[in-house]
């Protein structure tokens, strides 16, 4: 089943119980530094850290008793996962996760504190998939995907809902792109209900798959995505690269030193913790040209989730 | 003429076109640590990051056609002299600070990019002092006190009072002391309209003075204070000290690993940029023993201005 946004509105209501309606702010120095009437939806203050519960938590609630009763799955080191055991937590299922051995101790932490049964992996793709399969055959749960799920793509939609209630005659959206699940959402809920509102995309220049997967017309993996935004080095979906062709206008491509410097602008100027993949879109805006000069400018700051003892921050100075 | 409630509605409309009406945030996972229900009044997401904008916004609004025209002047190296600067342009005038030589570069420069003239001296009490004199003999400045000033400590109050008015039947209000106008102006408030409110307050060990001044009914200076919690070194002023005597419930002092766990709890879980001295009352929440256990708190977070250079985080681990 194809995600439509119809659903999109059954998602905001399904999930509102559990989820923050985070806060739009502004930041006039950030409006002057980047040309433009900046509006950040603060998905780096919702619950899990991230915009990813919403997703998460949608899928969850959408499975029927019996379904639910076996619990969920997924293979993912980072936000999803956290997510998808904090949504199991709330409907009382169990949650299995498939992490890498060589994942970071931080995100190991953060999704056993959130409850999750965690099996680990040798670092392959290989073997992710493999330990999954033999999870969701010997428990019987259903396989949540991070973002090629249409329920999860639906849940994701509901943040640009509220920015539109929020904030009304936008000229432009900016959202990151990784896997697409936020991307497609939002470009499903604006083009419903604000068709003069452009869609946009920011991607790491280093894991560039998206970019040329549209140039392409076939979803790419990315090369080596060795970039700080590690949210962003996923390929696109069979459900998300459609969405993205027919309705997102155009995605940019931003440097390493843009993306941390939008961080750090993000940091210091608007006193908000963002992770590198969340300050993607603001690095977007910056090489968008003369396109949003001016402009209402929707930024969604996807996420907040960063180890504080491993900042990326390089001195001003030199 | 002595600070009063009736001011502090009145500062509210004034500087209402100014500043932020700031959110006030919560956390289920710092409630569950903290053991209380805990609202946080966000005033590092304060214009100039931090509440000290409201105090001199109100005072430079209360001058005089002529007088202001002769402009304002204060001696600070920290958010006052940065907030004072933003009031004077706001409202058009010259703004005189008098910084010591050392003060951090990013103070300075902070301070300059606001407008303000910077005269800086050597860094003695009495050179800074000398110096203010000086240039409000040449210039018919007027100066506006970090705190020692009423429309200063009504402005401040203004914090309180929108708290109250998003997060009714408070059992308590924590905020930290330094020279003590947010916690007059927030006494001031609390008192006139939620008289069952205790008004708590958090200090550095290291800086101490305000508890004992307390303890001896007179006005010590701090003894060495080598905190972190930079804001937060100043002694109490005539004007702050009496109301803190007649309306605060309790100070507590809290050590610099209190403090440090604070900043970090809330940089991580709330994903937001607060300073050492904003994260004191959280501190103080925690060494307040069984007095705040389940009980409504709100929690004002004075400030997130912080060198992301020189970060006080120490890795976990260690």
């Amino acid at each position: 089943m194809e995600p439509v946004f119809p659903q999109i509105l059954e998602a905001a209501s399904r999930i509102a119980p559990f989820v923050h309606r985070t806060p739009v702010l502004t930041c006039r120095s950030l409006d002057r530094i980047y040309g433009a009437g900046l509006f950040f939806k603060c998905e780096n203050l919702q619950k899990v850290g991230a915009f990813k519960i919403r997703g998460a938590t949608n899928a969850v609630f959408c499975l029927g008793e019996e379904e639910a009763s076996r619990g969920v799955a997924t293979h993912s080191s980072g936000n999803h996962a956290a997510a998808l055991a904090q949504a199991a937590r709330w409907r009382a299922i169990p949650c299995y996760v498939v992490m890498p051995r060589d994942a970071p101790e931080v995100k190991k932490k953060a999704v056993e504190g959130y409850g999750a049964q965690i099996t680990f992996c040798e670092p392959t793709l290989q073997a992710r998939e493999q330990t999954l399969q033999a999870i969701v055959r010997a428990t019987g749960a259903t396989f949540i995907h991070p973002y090629n799920h249409p329920r999860v793509i639906e849940g994701q939609g509901t943040v640009a809902m509220e920015l539109l209630e929020e904030v009304p005659s936008l000229d432009a959206v900016v959202v990151p792109v990784g896997g697409g699940g936020l991307l497609s959402g939002t470009a499903l809920a604006i083009s419903a209900r604000s068709p003069r509102t452009m869609v946009l995309a920011g991607e790491p220049e280093r894991a560039d798959d998206a970019i040329r997967s549209l140039r392409e017309g076939r979803i790419l993996p990315p090369q080596n995505p060795d970039t700080v935004a590690d949210g962003l080095r996923t390929s696109l979906g069979t459900l998300t690269f459609p969405i993205i062709q027919r309705l997102v206008h155009s995605i940019f491509p931003v440097s390493e030193e843009a993306i941390l410097e939008a961080m750090r602008d993000i940091w210091e100027r608007m006193k908000l913790v963002v992770e590198p993949s969340g300050a993607v879109p603001l690095a977007a805006v910056k090489v968008s040209g003369r396109l949003l000069e001016g402009k209402r400018v929707g930024i969604i700051l996807s996420g907040g989730n960063v180890d504080l003892d491993r900042l990326p921050f390089r001195p001003a100075a030199t």
